[in-house]
């Protein structure tokens, strides 16, 4: 029996998390729940898996849950915790897997106290690698634990590298759909509206995923990941563009050998694969037929009309706090872009004006603690404000 | 330092297994090798490796062996042998590895030999599993030897597996590509003439394996060789036409991930990956580049214009002898087509013929020995010869 405690267990990866436990029951049981304000699904998810502990986003919210429970028996109560402390309480709770699948900078916390507690961490919250992918690769180093990827892209990566020794190794190939703007020319590209930008050809995600997945940021935000998951040099981590996202990623070895990872686009499998590893689960989905598929389309993406691929590069070249710097930029200039402040070109020239900025004065700055990866996000999300002329307020 | 015994030292897969070892002399020498009458180039193996012990395919051409080493200092000189003996002696002869990479039934009884011996095998000679692989398999797991493939298919799915619980295996995905006549329709086939059945798209080997790749035949033995190989189940062993020959092979698990292995068509990775096993050894071979391939087509493989792949599921549903049987029959249609004797189509037509005449009569029988499978094989080929109408003296 695996025990789980799972932050963030109301978001997507979350209920297809606790879908699976339920699928499953003689192999896992969730013994923590961490969530944000959705009380409705916690409450359902808590009579449902009766976990010792959860976590909710404030004291108010808190009470609020208290109060619904108050009709189960004592015994089927968990105690509540809130804030950044209850959900660092949830990751420490005794589990064998911590599932990481909270979204943004929240999940930084709680994911480096589960790594600081020796748990294994299953990690579907890529901000975390994203932000602080080199002081969380030395903490995952130190207290040697696993750190099992859930993004569909890292899944590929981490299946084709199972029972290979790692300096066997050659590079990554991250295979990128190209988003809806793949055959658009630079000029369109700039001012594509939000309707067109959400239009993903494969995946159904949320907005600033899809988006960033329309800039190719996401691409790039999943190089970085992937730099700090598999700890190899960034030069090591390609990216190919393959339309119909069959393939999920490649590895490629030291004698020429290519190894792919395949399916449908379905998070359950990256899900399962790392609850169950290194077993796999019976799962019954619809199975890849290749011949249906008929054909995999590959081409180089295109740096520049895509500017924002790069752009991870340089900051993965620059300083170990300029992801963090990228990643807070984006998050705002996306944001501008879906309020309708500002067109779609402008997300990568105000993100690439950020780095750039930051680089001219903290190039090769190394992080120690996760209070400098906040500076930088924070100092990232002003200077991109005032790049795009934005008022200051925004959360 | 691995030692090798390389049976069929002076043919293609002989060769390259040996380049390999002049590229890592530091991690594997040859230690016996196992020749035909190419004495030209068994001897400059003998002056490049000095190996202990060779063998070669008869009394007349080891003593000319004999004299042509006679130049060589005596401690120079290999113990020689020759005929099924000698290369079962070069099969047990001490070593951590041994290449089976002889050309048909031959290689039957030295690889059996090595096998009993304890001795891993790296197995490019596809008939030992194609005519005796529930025999083989029953040893290899009685003398709990590992078999290594050295076929680019099978050797795809063996990386495919690496890592992963044989209990978590779905399916096998052999890729074929096809061959010259994938576009063609029925009647054109069956009156395709040599030169164009000898045309493949994109491998360069021996006319005997081309013409079976035309025909599809190759890749039901392949299914048979697969079958064996991983003890699957044929149900779970199937084939997607694949023209571009990238795609070498893919496994299908039962979570529905599938992972595949790719690479440029090149037999140096499958032998270097069955050498070095568990390790990879750093090739300096050109790399995949799958935006520059830029796509990859699969389809059905077309059951009806190429009849041989389903004779091949009827073999192994038939009987433990079927497979050598239609093995044989294939032998002796293949030489009578590239002899001009009969057409392309009446392969299919005398393989179906004598594998219903086996089955009709020995549906169900199991093999005990070797012997059977000769028996099998000599019976085959005298059935296909009689009802192509060749003269019986044919050898």
């Amino acid at each position: 029996m695996k025990r789980l405690a799972v932050l963030g267990s109301t978001g997507s990866v979350g209920e297809q998390t606790l879908a699976v436990v339920e699928a499953f029951p003689d192999r896992f049981r969730a013994t923590a729940l961490g969530a944000g304000r959705n009380l409705d699904k916690l409450v359902d998810q808590i009579e449902r898996f009766r976990p010792e502990r959860v976590a909710v986003a404030d004291a108010e919210t808190a009470s609020r849950l208290r109060e619904r429970l108050g009709g189960l028996p004592a015994s089927a109560r968990p105690e509540i915790g809130f804030g950044v402390e209850g959900l660092c309480d949830v990751a420490t709770h005794p589990a064998d897997l911590v599932v990481a699948a909270l979204v943004g900078a929240v999940g930084l916390e709680p994911t480096l106290a589960a790594v600081r507690a020796g748990r294994d961490v299953a990690l579907a919250n890529k901000e975390v690698m994203v932000m602080a992918g080199a002081l969380v690769r030395r903490e995952v180093a130190a207290h040697d634990v696993a750190l099992l990827p859930v993004d569909s892209e890292h899944s590929a990566i981490f299946q084709c590298l199972a029972g290979q020794r790692p300096e066997d190794v050659g590079r990554l190939i991250l295979t990128a759909s190209g988003g809806p703007f793949r055959t658009w020319d630079a000029e369109r590209i700039a001012k594509a509206r939000v309707e067109e930008a959400l239009d993903h050809p494969n995946w159904d995600m949320g907005p600033k995923i899809t988006i960033d997945s329309a800039s190719l940021m996401n691409k790039g935000l999943e190089v970085i990941e992937a730099r700090w998951l598999f700890d190899l040099p960034p030069e090591r981590v390609h990216v190919v563009v393959h339309p119909q996202s069959i393939v999920h990623s490649l590895v490629e070895f030291r004698d020429s050998s290519v190894l792919a990872q395949l399916g449908l686009p379905d998070m359950r499998v990256p899900i399962a694969v790392a609850l169950a590893w290194p077993e796999r689960l019976p799962l019954e989905l619809e199975r890849l037929d290749l011949a249906a598929c008929g054909r995999l389309d590959f081409e180089e993406p295109d740096r520049k009309r895509f500017p924002c691929l790069d752009l991870a590069y340089q900051a993965l070249a620059g300083s170990e706090a300029a992801p963090a710097v990228l990643n807070a930029a984006n998050e705002v200039s996306v944001a501008a872009f879906l309020d309708g402040h500002i067109g779609f070109g402008a997300i990568a020239e105000s993100n690439a004006h950020v780095l750039a900025r930051h680089l001219e004065a903290e190039a090769g700055r190394v992080v120690h603690e996760l209070e400098e990866v906040r500076a930088a996000d924070a100092w990232a999300r002003a200077a991109a404000r005032e790049w795009l002329g934005l008022a200051e307020a925004r959360s």
